[in-house]
């Protein structure tokens, strides 16, 4: 599997559909009225581990395991939900996990991949976690890359996959673009179960790597961590497979910080949902794509998870953002 | 209606349906592994207007209605969720509603109760919200007490109702307790639907006026507003109608500031909803009486809303709880 067809993710679908939960629809009727449209929220922060990347994850070991070419333990880097969600879908086929994690990752997410049963391994820095990787894969274990893997794309394109077959009638989809393979997913579900649906990057302005990467024509490097406060999409680099995806998009939004933080906030409170400043992010996009609306539009957002560390949430609340109403009113 | 019966939980589960949602349950694989049993949250946060309230204030507007005694207006005063469920539904019933509110409530709850239509009227104090009540109640509006009213203790009833209905097979069910509304509702329920499970209320150490209510056998009155973190349940005293069903509870939970902020962030981890602290606060009588059981047991909670300030977001995320796991041992 070289690249990844619409159809690849129904396969997907069926293959991981016993290992992760149907994750259900939100809406606020609050928000709709003060934008006067419809903003349907995919909840894939209330998936098993807390996030999307669970699909992708068990996507690849189940497909390696049908294709025979699963060895007795894989390994992965990361210092986010990726962990979690190798060490779990790990744990799920019953092969041994490594989980290298850089040591700024928080606490708690360290010991939730530990709870997972993998062997977590945390390192001083993540150039030190990529050669460590090297090295269990020269000795035969199979290393699962955060986005950069058809199966993954394929997976986490089941997230979208599923909004669109339970109903939404959405003109256009937003997701956060990090490494590129929820946006790849997300795209390709759109031609396989709705293709006049237009679909939306979203990016931290001081990470947009992705989108001068789609500008340029070819991968555009970050030359250190954005110190975004959606840390879901602090990757330096999209892949050249994924970059593929994202140039057949509809375009970028690029968000501002304070946007970020200001949608975290009315989010939450609209919806009452723990969720990233990642997936909060794609409302500072909605609301632009919106403003160049004439007719009354259907939107879908992939709220791709909802672990916070508590520093996260004192950056979230530290000023009071609720007085400012939602509208498409600057 | 002078005293409720847990039959009229049914009659009140049947007028209001059309006008709430049906709540999900919630449950998390990993609170349940850490504790060795099973606890299940019934997710009133996710209710429209944020909390159960709007049972409670639903069913006596309708029920006024039906008796033919509901007049073109009402009022009612409140700091927190009863404003807006008095507003939401008077609105849902086309009469007027006049809210006060005394100025320390947060400015989101005042505009959330504007925005369902009502008069929102701010005041210096409680005392001169309750004068002026009065003031309108002589004039003809129907006033809506947060508990002491039988249509609303009837209304609250039916979130506990409906989780029993929904299969869960609880040996005890939790609840915060303010005004006894909440909790005189759910003993009625359990009467009704499963007569043997154990009812216990929590309330804050610094504002147990119910507890030492019930051990006093009279209504024990607390001279000023407690600051709890648990804001929903700041009420200074429970009144006879509501004593006399929370005498008939299996105990009591008083639970200490740093508790609640400890729940609220680890409820919040594990579930992925906001949830108030007012309702985190019931697991910390959960964790004591599992304590004392050897067997295995199944808990219901009421997660009673999720209306929370950036203020109180702030005080709960102060410091760091989450790298203290969940356990049984203390």
């Amino acid at each position: 599997m070289s690249d990844v067809l619409p159809e690849d993710l129904l396969t997907a679908q069926a293959r991981i559909a016993l290992f992760i939960h149907r994750t259900p629809l939100f809406q606020s009727d609050t928000l709709n009225k003060a934008l006067g449209h419809s903003v349907i929220f995919k909840a894939e922060n209330l998936q098993k581990i807390g996030a999307f990347k669970l699909r992708g994850a068990m996507n690849t070991l189940l497909a390696l395991k049908e294709e025979g070419t699963l060895g007795r333990s894989v390994c992965a880097f990361s210092s986010g939900n990726h962990a979690q969600a190798v060490a779990y879908a790990a744990r799920e086929l019953g092969v041994k996990a490594t989980i290298f994690i850089p040591k700024q990752a928080s606490a708690v997410k360290i010991a939730a991949t530990r709870a997972c049963g993998a062997d977590v391994v945390v390192t001083e820095s993540r150039q030190i976690a990529e050669a460590s990787v090297a090295e269990l894969i020269s000795k035969g274990a199979t290393f699962v890359h955060p986005y950069d893997n058809p199966y993954v794309i394929a997976g986490q394109g089941t997230a979208c996959l599923e909004a669109l077959q339970d109903g939404v009638e959405a003109d256009a989809v937003f997701a956060p673009c990090g490494g590129g393979g929820l946006m790849s997913g997300t795209w390709l579900a759109t031609r396989l179960a709705r293709p006049q649906a237009k679909v939306y990057a979203c990016e931290p302005k001081m990470a947009n790597d992705a989108h001068r990467s789609v500008q340029a024509g070819e991968i555009v490097r970050l030359s250190e961590t954005p110190m975004t406060i959606a840390d879901g999409v602090r990757t330096l680099a999209v892949s050249s497979r994924t970059l593929s995806y994202l140039q057949r998009l509809d375009g970028f939004y690029e968000v501002e910080e304070d946007e970020i933080v200001y949608w975290s906030q009315w989010l939450s409170h609209l919806l009452k949902l723990v969720i990233e400043p990642t997936c909060a992010m794609s409302m500072a996009g909605v609301v632009r794509w919106l403003q160049t609306q004439t007719e009354r539009k259907t939107v879908l957002v992939i709220l791709s998870g909802g672990n916070i560390s508590a520093e996260t949430h004192q950056a979230i609340w530290a000023l009071d953002r609720l007085s400012l109403l939602p509208s498409l009113i600057e």
